[in-house]
């Protein structure tokens, strides 16, 4: 009865067509990793940012708890409902439309459900650039990604979301909508409520609009791959190519000798320009002048390279078509890795100058305690963040491996990260997954702080309740 | 006696010298502008984070109000003490260490007490660059550029302080260590408490170190002049300079016609390469492969905008000495406008592209309300921060002219900042200034945001009360 008035009044704020509570609700109920299944008590379809309003404020007089989705991509049980079967899941894909690009100032303003290459698409029709860039773009939305504070292929050079994001629009959980579409790249006053909202991963308020930086589209775009001995050589190629190219490297990817092994296993068909090397780096530049003046600084950066040692054989590509081959096959490791069967992923961030050390250390334990285990290590180098993902022995039982060990290698991998100081989680976040991982994890002192945050601006802890931080206490 | 019982612990603290409450203490309690003159209970000056966090749980115990100061360089009366006498005046100058320098993370660790230069200079040394310039390096601290988002002359490229920091070190009202030293690029564990301490003035908390992020240094940097006939042409000229040099565009000043013909009057051996225009931009270009190519990329970009009619003349430094002299004719004008007489200042912020018509619009709104006031308009116009000052009419008497007119001319500057989206605090923060202002003119759901995140980290309202947010409420 009290969810029949609930439905009803959700029902006439947003139309009936847009409150679903029957049938299959899986695309909204169940991530698609297939990880995590909730049950939500209606799926809700606001088409503004004053039907969000009017939403949130119906739900806050029911006391009603409230799980805000975009394009369902999270890796982390993020944005699905619990079982529970009492949560409003608040879709946000309505509120799509791109509402104003500044060319002279060189933003966007989008709404929270507008697809990150709808974006990207409507900021390169306007001649400019919107850098973020993900494997999901193609479904994830603008909101989800500040709200995860998502990173991608450009964080090197243009930053993470949290970075390209100038202003939001947030509606807080009692309904207020907070305008804070600024465009303006300084303004000191007060503290900064977007950093606190970006990040947030929908625990404080529904994101519903925000306005993103954008940047001249660069003249030329080029990549390079190189084989290197060691991670320590990798990393004084970093520097290398930081002096040499200022903020024109836009790449720095490394790839492990097993990573592109799988790739050659499962996928034949991809060109590996390199013969196998232990480390192989793909390295981008964006240049403002010509594809010329890119070959040049590539050509001059890659022959010191080598004549001093920190690479041992290097291929530039020679057209944009070679230039995403290259991104391709670094983009197909994941899918080699699934194809290979069952495997461990970390999402982990370490100091550019702790990466060998960690490397070395956390392998060699992996080895000793995990006979036979497989490091598939890959990731973005420049921003300190490494997929150190980890493959069952092969000709093993995978499950029966993962079912005994998952746990314990998490608990060395994270150990490892947490001694090297390190992040456990770079850029997909926390949600469900990691939740109780991080309350172990975090200093004292900043959960205290950031559940005292959490209590200041959602008192009823409704806001994706369970997710980022422990379970309210009731 | 209380005052007494405190003292004497605080003395036990931190040592008996540093803990000053006799003779004078001007240095502490009266601004550099000798705008704000307070009274502390006492001065104390802690050596260490853990003397910091002792004599917070010292004030916390006692329930006294403590305000943070650094350098004492603010421009908004933020870090000097009220006139009660009842307030500690926290001096963090003993912490200025730089804890280290990480080249291969790009990272340095720096105390709060460290003056800017020292650590521009720890960084050089190291052969790297720390982007943050400001007028003020020579003396200001690196706690109070976090605690105030610090902007200056490099922001268009590097970002203000809040995009130059990883990670802080933060204790908290009660004495709590919050070590946030992270160097990392990429942390997605919860809410960003960095960036909800940095810009906030004191008010949350003491920040006592911080990780800055490290850039490779330029190989070569060189400046141009160019004569604009619009603020319209200097927008177009803007765009046009971040199309052509990319990210190796550092600078972009513009300097209003009385703004260089006040410097004209009164610092008569300043060059000033260019003959009079209604707008001179200064640009700058910090180049990663040498001089020539940073010549080269000036000379056509000039010559297009020249043929384009985007500028009528220009001057591209043949030296670094010529270099020096641009800047050192720009950071003249305020010094000119101080030997002219009394003048109100404007430190705002806008959407570059609104910035013609908010000057079109304001211009022409003084000169109907306040006949014969002269309008000296600069700043970063690439960061979309202008210093909008008014002087005085010429041979009037400036006195009573302010004493008049400063309040009306401040209400139509900060209404026509709002009607164009701006803010009435680009760079230098809120403090005693301009509180009643922002309670005026900020949301009032951000406010109340604001307000809620004071009152859960700073419950006993004792950080530096009554700046930036109201007075508490007893």
């Amino acid at each position: 009865m009290a969810a029949d008035a609930l439905l009803a009044q959700l029902a006439a704020l947003v139309g009936p067509a847009q409150v679903l509570s029957d049938g299959d609700l899986s695309a909204w109920e169940l991530d698609w990793r297939k990880r995590w299944r909730g049950r939500a008590r209606a799926v809700v379809r606001p088409g503004s940012t004053a039907e969000v309003a009017a939403v949130l404020r119906c739900c806050a007089a029911h006391g009603v708890a409230v799980v805000s989705q975009g394009g369902n991509t999270g890796l982390v049980g993020g944005g699905v409902p619990d079982g529970s079967g009492t949560q409003v899941l608040l879709s946000l894909t309505r509120l799509r439309q791109v509402r104003a690009i500044d060319a002279a100032n060189l933003t966007m303003t989008v709404e929270a459900g507008c697809v990150l290459q709808v974006a990207q698409q409507a900021a390169a029709d306007a001649g400019l650039l919107l850098p973020l860039s993900l494997a999901a773009e193609g479904s994830c939305t603008i909101g989800g990604n500040l709200a995860t504070n998502a990173g991608g292929t450009q964080v090197l050079r243009y930053g993470n979301a949290r970075e390209l994001c100038l202003g939001l629009e947030v509606v807080t959980p009692d309904g207020e909508v907070w305008n804070g579409l600024s465009g303006l790249r300084k303004d000191n006053t007060g503290y900064d409520l977007r950093h606190l909202y970006i990040g947030s991963e929908g625990t404080l308020g529904v994101i519903t609009a925000a306005v993103l930086r954008l940047y001249p589209r660069p003249v030329a775009t080029m990549t390079a791959l190189a084989a290197c001995a060691s991670l320590e050589a990798c990393v004084a190629l970093l520097q290398r190519a930081q002096r040499h190219a200022g903020a024109g490297l836009t790449g720095f990817e490394v790839m492990g000798t097993l990573a592109l092994a799988l790739v050659r296993r499962h996928f034949p068909q991809i060109p590996q320009p390199l013969p196998p090397a232990p480390w192989t780096v793909l390295l981008e530049i964006a240049d403002a002048e010509s594809a010329e003046h890119a070959r040049t600084l590539f050509e001059s950066l890659l022959e010191d390279a080598l004549a001093d040692g920190l690479i041992d054989d290097a291929a530039v590509a020679s057209s944009e078509a070679q230039s995403r081959a290259m991104w391709h096959l670094r983009e197909s490791i994941p899918l080699a890795q699934a194809e290979e069967g069952l495997n461990i992923k970390h999402d982990i961030a370490l100091p550019v100058s702790r990466i060998p050390a960690f490397v070395a250390d956390t392998d060699a334990q992996l080895a000793a305690a995990f006979p036979g285990v497989r490091l598939v290590n890959f990731g973005h180098l420049g921003d300190g963040n490494l997929h150190y993902n980890v493959q069952v022995p092969e000709g093993g039982n995978a499950g029966d491996f993962l079912r005994r060990h998952e746990h314990p290698i998490n608990t060395l991998v994270y150990d490892a990260v947490q001694a090297h100081g390190g992040s456990i989680s770079a850029e997909h976040g926390i949600g469900a997954l990691k939740r109780e991982e991080l309350a172990q994890r975090k200093s004292p002192v900043a959960l205290a702080l950031m559940r005292s945050i959490k209590q200041a601006l959602d008192p009823q802890q409704r806001m994706n309740p369970g997710r980022l931080l422990d379970e309210p206490r009731r």
